[in-house]
């Protein structure tokens, strides 16, 4: 199992002849255990299980489990079908299979996860500009190399922001249900050094109010033209207590977060998960997402920059639709 | 075990010749267990650990605590400060011992904890005017019997709501990291056939915008001079949740909630547990409490009536003063 650092690119996920094997996300941080997926079926599988998760990272294994299903003569207009369904929300699964309907290469599905790896590290330096000396930077769910295939997002330009020795501290929400901050955000920050705290997602407030918090950094799994952000549920709460306090709430993505047929967060569909994750013995609700109106967030950093308010303007949504 | 309903104010705790004796509340809602507490000192052990929580219940736990103490002639100065000591928010629990010193008998406690039981039903009613038909409550942490000895504080308000069929649905927030929500309000509300969906605290924001909230209900662990309030971490980040959607934020608490000695918020200590309770393997910060600014609350309900901002005025802060 020990090929290196545990966040390299090909760890998180890589194309074998026989398989797409990535690191079981739903082990971590007690176990480094890889999974072996032998079909674009299998693959869906792990998406849809979050064995890999993180709208940039589950695009590049639907691109693997693709180029696999092309190589091994699956149908590929099912293997298409079981894996852009695999999750609703992040807008990236979609993106990455209709570029590999137009190759379905294994060439093609590494040169787009190296893509991905490529647009954090570009969004990483733009996103330096925003952030302070010293900062004391908040972060929810997991936006690192795991949600990504490498680097990362919000977690991404944390990571260069502390190698520009700008970073005093972390805050990693827990992020309930699946408990992504609490896993996976802190393994990472653990494993590149950077100093971390974890709280209960509902403490966030409070710790802005001590005056403990200088920004607030989250990721993105589809963005409206508008500026509006689907990601994962309790980041919606967060912007309004990081407005309510007057800090700037920031979100890292990639322009392949970009939905171009959405023109509000009315339009993104949000995935509602198995109540059993919030609770096994009472009625519950899980919706994985909520939306965050472009208006809450100050800036949108992706690979081609920073972009402000209004969103409408400024996004490169035109990238998106060249794109698609 | 089966003494009727497990809500119940004797099953909850009561005073027996050779101890305290409670259910256990870390064990429920899977098992129905009791613990029996032979000393001041097993009382304050039980406070601290949770097996009972909530400030009316600790209150009157901590009244049986040193009335056992006073009847097996233990040091009764030595017993109240292990008492006073085991948690440091709620301030229920010095009130309850103030006026324990007075008088340590056991029938002095029974009257106590009889006190705060009716108090919760004198609260219920008054709260009635606030909930509009078909209404759908929020609430967080637990406030039930369990919290209060018996009947409830929030959940009190809800279950009186509910009997008069004001009540659609209550949303009932986890309440990370302890769960209480999810775990013990899940359970009284089943218990008392109230509808009911739990979710994590991070959703309630987007529940909220999706119009599925008409008000939320919480209780509190101490309230000062001009409002600010002290209840379980997370309940800040909701009040500030509700005003951004403009709903009614409301606290339900007896007057021996009130500390006259804390002019505001700051003045209240708030407790920090184990982080071993967020995550046993990464840094952790867990504060128990957070402090929702008066100027959020759009009344608080007491056993004389409801009182609204400014509550400098209006609280009966003098009751409390003259209590103690």
């Amino acid at each position: 199992m020990s090929r290196g650092s545990p966040l390299q690119p090909e760890r998180i996920v890589r194309l074998e002849e026989a398989a797409v094997v990535l690191l079981d996300q739903r082990r971590l941080p007690e176990n480094e255990v890889e999974l072996r997926c032998s079909s674009a079926a299998e693959v869906a599988d792990a998406i849809r299980d979050m064995a890999i998760r993180g709208a940039p990272a589950i695009g590049v294994a639907a691109a693997y489990g693709y180029a696999l299903a092309a190589a091994h003569g699956e149908d590929l207009g099912e293997a298409f079908e079981q894996l852009v369904r695999a999750r609703p929300t992040a807008v990236n699964l979609r993106w990455a299979l209709e570029e590999m309907r137009l190759d379905p290469s294994a060439e093609r599905a590494r040169a787009l996860h190296e893509g991905e790896v490529d647009r954090c590290r570009r969004m990483a330096r733009h996103a330096l500009e925003l952030v302070p000396r010293e900062s004391r930077i908040l972060t929810h769910c997991n936006t690192g190399g795991l949600a990504t295939g490498g680097y990362g997002t919000a977690v991404g330009a944390i990571r260069a922001a502390w190698e520009h020795g700008l970073v005093e501290q972390v805050w990693v929400d827990e992020t309930r249900p699946r408990l992504q901050g609490a896993r996976l955000t802190a393994w990472e920050l653990e494993t590149l050094g950077i100093p971390f705290v974890v709280i209960a997602d509902g403490a966030a407030a409070s710790i802005m109010a001590a005056g403990e918090v200088d920004c607030v950094f989250t990721g993105a799994d589809r963005i409206a033209a508008n500026g509006d952000t689907a990601n994962k549920i309790g980041t919606y709460a967060l912007s309004i207590a990081a407005s309510h306090h007057k800090l700037p709430f920031y979100v890292i993505a990639p322009t392949s977060t970009f939905d171009a047929d959405a023109e509000t967060g009315a339009d993104i569909p949000i995935e509602e998960r198995d109540p059993s994750e919030v609770s096994s013995r009472f009625p519950a609700r899980n919706p994985a997402f909520d939306v965050t109106p472009g208006t809450m967030i100050a800036a949108i950093v992706t690979e081609d920059g920073v972009h402000r308010a209004p969103y409408v303007a400024s996004l490169p949504i035109r990238t998106s639709i060249g794109r698609r």
